[in-house]
């Protein structure tokens, strides 16, 4: 199975908390953050503005721990089931980065 | 609130079901998608391969009523909670999109 990456060489990575069901957040992956994330059982991604890899928590002790990943029937979207450490995903301090709601 | 759409002017938007908590899928919307979505409560995306506007389950019955949308952190991505009708998301006739194991 071959994943697709975009042209920019990246998949998005849904994030979602294994007991809770909440979807953390979103952030890209290229091949060897993919990769680091099966290998490392924490997930990493690839900064796009800081154009360098980041493993999600290792400053901040906010751990994701990587439960299983899945991909969808276009391969080209990931769902990363994580069990979340800390206070959570957000670097505001919020659970979930999606914690406000877009009115009309 | 001003949402942030990428180059090609679309923002990523991620479905899930408002009562299971699952994640169905991932599409993109642009300006007009995100508009529609809020009208007419249910979902609409922008296809990239066939350019144009999609209402999701309109021909399959497979509709997508809208409950709230939610924006993140960066504002550069979408939440929309769902109340998933028929069979489910995907085309493939399987529930969610995300249905396959990705292993190391």
């Amino acid at each position: 199975m071959e994943l697709k990456y975009d042209a920019n060489g990246l998949i998005p990575a849904i994030v979602q908390d294994e007991k809770t069901k909440d979807v953390l957040m979103m952030a890209f992956m290229d091949r060897e953050a993919v990769k680091r994330t099966l290998e490392t059982g924490t997930t990493w991604f690839w900064s796009r503005s800081r154009k360098e890899y980041w493993n999600k928590g290792a400053t901040s002790g906010n751990v994701q721990i990587v439960k299983k990943v899945m991909y969808d029937c276009d391969q080209d979207t990931l769902l990363v089931f994580v069990d979340q450490q800390g206070a959570g995903a957000c670097h505001t301090g919020e659970w979930s980065c999606f914690y406000r709601e877009l009115k009309g």
